[in-house]
């Protein structure tokens, strides 16, 4: 049996063409145990992929010259050497580009295209609702009557993350590039607006439909979007930097602003940035104190002071401070106790 | 009895001189019910002054011109309105750069000058040590065999910071302006190696003593030195934005960086970035093939898909939805289900 693929033929340069890939017929594998044989019935075309074109490092490692275009599946079993998966069952995998992938029983799942069509799981169900609902969820953590802020908002993921964010009672702006777009996201999607980033003024667009700020940005895209929207985020606001369609494209590194490289960290590094002024934190730490004071009386932190004497010093100190002169803890005593 | 006194008087531009302050005598005032007078025995001098210096909004309001210089201080208690505060005992308050200040007993902390001097209730036990030890704990999280990176490792926050990381087992490396700084982060603090920013190659340097990479950095300065670091973030690395100091003098808005603004804005309004890839977060979502499944049996999710039909549309898919011409899931039928 004979199995079409797509394969990664060569490195794009900038925005991908069709040339960026090839077509191979090879024979279908043969699953061993605990595997089984699946037959692609639909498959999920997601922009992720795009990253792992790049010969750097991103969050999955690279794709090789060569290797067969990976991506989830709907698919039917073939043949199954795994108990408990038996032919004709239907299942979600990592099915790749191609007709027909062997994988391991233990990673596929078993659908029901009777409840759900494939698209739906593949969709919301799927890994696609999974990162609109983990990322708004667990990190951009929805608080009634908040403003939520989508780019990509037509997109499969950003069209989810604002019904979602509807639901747990946030006003949902989204951001899209076309008109026809921004209708969808209002009208069938429920935002309470949606502006085309392609029309001039985009930030005098985002101060009017969002005149109380911006609690929460789940961005999709990266780039100016991004600069302008977190220009507008409240206190204790939330970014959740779920994908940078915008810099995935064209940009090499070395053209990317300090920004936006930053961000393609954040992303592909998973990394959690979080700014804070010690008040915010105050009420959490009940054991600082006692804690700190332990490891005084016990040696185990060393304090060291920069300390200067007299009230017309309390200027100089400061200055000091910001010159880099000063090596501790810049304090001015100013006066001596009286006996109490 | 009179009262010395520094107010604003000059809003700096650039690098803060003493000609931004100016010295005043005024009446001592009268503590009205639930307040204490207070004479400062010694004040706390911190470089988060600088950011209330600006004219735009930060996290807290703008000094105003003529406005007395705020600041913690250990002061004495000269008269006492406040049940349960006496004369003559000692408290930590928000007392100013002068000789007296009435504040609400509510706000002012009793301490033991006995136990620990004036200087460690500023430090390490005060404000400087809760920002160390929250920030710390709270937002870096550090585990166990995790490098830990600080910078102005030679001041009070960072000092104290790189110490409790290394009694919480990280490994600590430190950052500091002056081969001197570096001696005293290394020698007195106990830091696993400290780095002097203003000799060259920093990247390099940074390479070689972290070869393992950065999971934790807190970040006192921002600047390049911010940038050297991240890029040497591991996967899931935190960065925990305390303070920008390298940007507080000199730089405008409009002449710092995309990144750097953005770091100011991390910084002010206490925003939390966080990249993430779906997988990362599957298994804290037990919950959501049932909700999902439900929202969308109830029809309460709209999913749209954007369906194409045939083997050869799966690169079609993928590069219009690079190109922006999909909308909603991009999915591709590639063939018909066989009854089961």
């Amino acid at each position: 049996m004979k199995n079409r693929q797509i394969y990664f033929f060569r490195r794009p340069d900038g925005n991908p063409t069709a040339e960026v890939f090839q077509e191979r017929v090879v024979d279908v594998g043969v699953p061993g145990d605990g595997e089984i044989l699946c037959r692609n019935l639909t498959v999920s075309v997601d922009p992720y992929l795009r990253l792992k074109m790049y010969e750097r490092r991103s969050y999955t490692p690279p794709l090789r010259i060569g290797e067969a275009i990976p991506g989830r599946a709907v698919a039917e079993i073939v043949a199954s050497r795994a108990p408990g998966f038996e032919q004709g069952e239907r299942v979600a995998i990592y099915g790749g580009w191609q007709q027909y992938a062997v994988v391991r029983a233990q990673a596929a799942r078993k659908i029901d295209l009777a409840s759900f069509p494939a698209g739906a799981w593949l969709g919301p169900l799927g890994m696609t609702g999974m990162t609109a609902y983990a990322g708004l969820t667990r990190i951009g953590k929805p608080q009634r009557g908040e403003t939520l802020v989508v780019s990509g908002a037509a997109g499969a993921v950003g069209g989810l993350v604002g019904q979602i964010g509807r639901m747990m009672g946030c006003r949902v702006i989204g951001i899209a590039g076309s008109a026809e777009k921004c209708r969808i996201v209002r009208d069938e999607f429920g935002f309470d607006a949606c502006l085309d980033y392609r029309e001039p003024d985009l930030a005098g667009r985002l101060e009017s439909v969002c005149p109380e700020g911006c609690d929460i940005y789940f961005d999709n895209v990266g780039g100016e979007i991004s600069r302008q929207v977190t220009a507008r985020f409240n206190d204790f606001g939330r970014l959740v930097v779920c994908g940078l369609i915008s810099q995935y494209n064209g940009q090499q590194p070395a053209e990317a602003t300090a920004q936006d490289e930053f961000m393609r960290l954040i992303l592909t590094r998973r990394l959690t940035v979080r700014g804070f002024i010690v008040s915010d934190l105050e009420g959490e730490c009940p054991e600082f104190e006692e804690t700190m004071g332990g490891w005084l009386r016990a040696g185990k932190i060393v304090h060291r002071e920069h300390p200067r004497y007299g009230f017309e010093q309390i200027v100089p100190a400061f200055l000091g401070l910001l010159s880099g002169e000063n090596t501790g803890k810049s304090i001015v005593h100013i006066a001596e106790e009286k006996s109490a």
